[in-house]
């Protein structure tokens, strides 16, 4: 039995009717507005190469860890679903993975993923029927088809979801060869990078030895030395920014931060390279390169993106089998209170600089974040993030933040994804959220309702266009006037 | 002036008219299901013996560390509600501790002990007026009239409380007599038991070097041997699944797990026995126990469940003078992302093993336990456990781990209680609460009404079952299909 | 264009008709009831000379860090707004600096700040337009002719906000001249200290050894011997209570308690008043100066407020420029349940001593207060405070605290302000939210009206007057009665 699939107009908007009368007329503000994607992860060569995507598995379950978490953790092998391990590609039927997905859409209830992928389903592909053992060859079938029309190639694709800009994240190692590609096309689609050091940064890394090797080649610079690491960090942020960078994002165990003497620095540096260093060590360095960092955004005005607390690969059997990034990362509990000190005290009060503080620890959204963004020139606060870019998650989120920090210490949705498709979805469900937690202030009267119409578009385009500055060169920012 | 009891049939739903017609729908699909409690504290004598209750405060007070825990907060001696002491009984009058609750009611207003005392007081015994300092005699004669009875019985309420299984939790030196004193006398209510090894396992459980001895006699092993202490595990496990056991349960101060070798384990046990340990040598002796139980468990299919994080007998006085479990343990900050590292890096892809986990603080259900939960194959979130067991508890609980760990990742409610009269009330609270739950998904257009009715029914008996391999004999357990 | 300033009658009411007809009813119960402010901020000499306010920027935005944190959040230089710093009193022009708290009001949407501030502009002032760019100089001219009016002196507004009590809070340094003046001018109005004993009992302070010396001559004492330093704080307490104190404030940067032996406390003392401590030394020192309170509040029966969490001055260039209190104060991560031991070990059955703890770390709400209030009988929990003295915050800590500590474990509203025109609109904002937390147990049938009714009277007026002591001759307090 096949039931109907449709997308409620009022979907996400709370159900005290006068309530979700208020939510209605905000979120009409800003349904249609163009979206801003300053911080994600999509591949640049689709943009690049404008190939046809595969299938629905390649396309929709096998990039997605959202789903194969899930499925994994309920007993399912990632191998049956076609997740690549370091073996190579998965010899998973495309079909029997995705039939697998559609016979477990159970396990998704309650769910942001069902949310997604209902929205991709329905406004991307068209399909009136819910994804179920009963329909699974019907969507694999049609979600292929559909794939090879020209109307589904990655850029038509983008331009259909009215993306204004969209920013990929690239080690800077990588020699940003789909970003020249894309601007040689003379295609109009606004995709940006942005400047993910942690390869060449993080002592720990498991790639560092050979992504530094690398780090020298592409800068040619010295990297061997502290003079020259730096200095090589300096010419490829100068080289991202060339194919539009606003920003650096820092993926951080913690959000340790440290302010050494130029001789401490260059003896870290010197051990770390060496690699007899202690965990300490290395998390001084990583805390180190976070004051470098920043000081180098004084300079060349790439907005900072700290994104700490994340766990990486804490499932030591399929970190071993799999590689990185497949689902096993755990947040932990996270201190910015003290970690931020070292270079808050040194940059804190520089208005030139300005720096995005993430987290996994909702338990630091009204005890730390918002105090410290609600305080300091320099700090704004991510979005909900990650496990938490949710319909509760992000309510947390607000409830949290907005009485200390309010709302323009904030820089509006990040969708932070590698699934392209669901980019629309993800915007749609944090726009439906804002306006929703907007409703409830003005329904209790706590806030008037042309304010919040003007707070939501905020919230939609203007304050990440500006947090990320978008809308100007880096090079001539300002501090922003009051 | 008396005031009415009742019990409105809407209770816990929300306010919300349309809301809660969707909360009405769902509840009564649960409404009368029959009731699986699979990890609670009532004394299994009680079911042996059939022997009728005392009184009010015998049955009703003395035993609830919830209600006098709130008495003694405010004042009230422990010694004047017949809560017994290391010296022994009592003294006080039943009739006058009674008395005390009654004139006391207010304190309790706005918890979960109203709303569970209200519902005994209305459907176990019938009572159309509140308790107070009016009717408090009238309360007392009543119930103590009604437990002469017959249907007041222990094997009666069972029935009628439709209790389709519950289990009781026992130390590994119990004689498990009750156990199976009620198999031999034909009984058909399904009492099973729990294998609790915590004072032969914890170094600092204050019993735990006469535990030892009575755990090798009765197990026949020789326990001062680190293979005869295991064997000794293996044998009343064994005897434990005879008497219906399908779970072990450990109450550590910590989560934390260990993956010793076998020599440092058996040097750790050897210093643990010797009674010349540090507390970081019993933390590891425990942690490392964990990892051992769960060994077994792959060979005899006991679903573990792990509760830690209780900071035990906090009062110092009141522990000298009353004993353990007399409502002074506190939560405390509890890691789980390194904690169970240990155990997972050995187990923790291996679905033959089936851990579930719980908390007291709540910091960790989105940070942690969700994301651990919706990755491993063996971790299961147990439900809002102890303080937690609260309508805002459960809803905090939902909120916080539905969009990362799904539902089908949790078992099912616990009661987790010795108040044998109050398990329907609870287990009611917690239909309400997820009816309440899932109401407002469906309300807001986040989950399928269809969808929602299903999950209800799940949440209530089909989890629980399954989690707990209530269905199937242990040993030919099977990985869940899917 | 100007906007209208209304403030509904329903602000802060749950938007659901039903449950919001009842949170009227309930309002309605407390809505008119004298404000008892038993711990603030105040300064004692504005009610003993009774001066006029000077302007608009002096009273309101200067002294108000809520306001001018927000503002130097986004960029607004301390000086513009008329802050004073360590060189002196900010040279800014006052009407210049309130234009640009009026031009930024869209920084506060949805932060108390434009709650209170609305409530003071129409309630006390009576504005009828929005403060905007427009309309600042309006604002600036009509503050400022009315505070030149007797009606707006600090008595006739005391009187006027319908006070019963109001706390100030001092330093036992502090010769309380303008305590002593109110009362020697026949003013009928109740304004009393309270013992904040911080800085000649925290070696860290800043003026630690300066406050140590007047201590001394303040006293009378020897204070450079460990009896004769106890012997000044039984003085200076003695000498407080004289001028209306019932309590004791402790706002250490933790909620560490300690028991040393009369020896070692007396090492300790010297250690400390040599300057050659460590910080653990400091803090051993704070936390054995506890139980060192604790024990004199046995003999005086001052009521103990603990204030732990707060990292100071955390902004050090901030700190440097402009001194203490600028508003650069971040909660931390705080423990109180091994951190409380020491003292509740020694004192925490002893039903004469009181102590009311304090958190800027909401996940200790449901994990660690209310557990440990809901069984010390020495301990209640003081309101949501600081940062979370909001409508979210106060319906958090409600929520995460009644089930397991009840309501009457807490001790009303505090409004801890030093802006004075701000406090009617302070202690009416937790009216609301009490009476919309109530309405919504009642709404849900978790709680009887009539209980409701009763309560939230309690929690306005009742809990602070019996948590605080003032009804009754401090000497002659007894423990409540039950």
């Amino acid at each position: 039995m096949t039931r109907p699939l449709t997308l409620n107009p009022d979907r996400l908007f709370p159900a005290e009717p006068a309530t979700r009368a208020v939510a209605q007329r905000l979120y009409a503000q800003v349904e249609d507005l163009p979206i801003i994607s300053p911080h994600g992860h999509t591949d640049p060569e689709w943009f690049a190469s404008d190939a046809p995507f595969a299938n629905a598995t390649e396309l929709l379950l096998a990039p997605d860890h959202y789903l194969y978490r899930m499925l994994y953790s309920q007993g399912v092998a990632l191998e049956d679903l076609g997740v690549p391990s370091r073996k190579g590609p998965s010899g998973a039927d495309p079909r029997a993975a995705w039939r697998i997905l559609a016979a477990n859409m159970h396990l998704f209830r309650g769910t942001p993923s069902s949310m997604w992928l209902d929205h991709v389903f329905a406004e991307v592909f068209g399909f009136d029927v819910r994804l179920s053992a009963e329909t699974a060859d019907l969507y694999f079938d049609r979600i292929g088809e559909a794939l090879a029309t020209p109307a589904f190639r990655p850029r038509a694709l983008f331009e259909r979801f009215n993306i204004e800009l969209l920013a990929t994240t690239e080690a800077p190692t990588d020699p940003l060869k789909h970003h020249k590609a894309m601007r040689a096309s003379g295609w109009k689609g606004r995709v940006v990078t942005a400047y993910r050091p942690d390869p060449v940064l993080d002592p720990e890394h498991e790639d560092f030895t050979a992504e530094i090797e690398r780090f020298g080649e592409i800068s040619g610079e010295d990297v061997q030395s502290w003079a020259g690491y730096l200095a090589a960090h300096r010419v490829r942020r100068q080289a991202f920014m060339e194919m539009g960078a606003t920003s650096t994002d820092h993926g951080h165990p913690t959000a340790q931060t440290a302010d050494l003497s130029e001789a401490e620095a260059e003896d870290l540096f010197r051990k770390v390279l060496g690699g007899t260093f202690t965990p300490a060590e290395a998390e001084l360095f990583r805390a180190q390169m976070l004051t470098e960092m920043a000081k180098m955004s004084l300079d060349d005005g790439l907005v900072m993106q700290i994104h700490p607390g994340s766990f990486r690969n804490h499932n030591r059997g399929l970190h071993g089998a799999f590689g990185r990034d497949k689902g096993a990362d755990i947040p932990t509990r996270t201190d910015y209170v003290r970690a931020l000190k070292p270079l808050l005290d040194r940059f804190g009060n520089d208005r030139r600089l300005s720096i995005i503080v993430f987290t996994l620890d909702e338990s630091v959204y009204a005890r730390e974040l918002a105090p410290l963004a609600g305080h300091y020139p320099v700090l704004k606060l991510g979005p909900a993030w990650w496990f938490h870019d949710s319909p509760e998650g992000m309510r947390r989120f607000r409830e949290q933040t907005t009485e200390t920090a309010g709302f323009y210490n904030t820089v509006g949705f990040n969708d932070d994804t590698r699934a392209f498709l669901s980019i629309p979805a993800r915007h749609d469900v944090a726009r439906r959220v804002d306006a929703s937690f907007l409703a409830k202030l003005v329904a209790e009267h706590r806030l008037d309702e042309d304010d919040a119409a003007e707070t939501i578009v905020d919230l939609a385009y203007n304050l990440p266009k500006r947090a990320y500055k978008l809308d100007e060169p880096a090079a001539e920012r300002t501090p922003e006037l009051v």
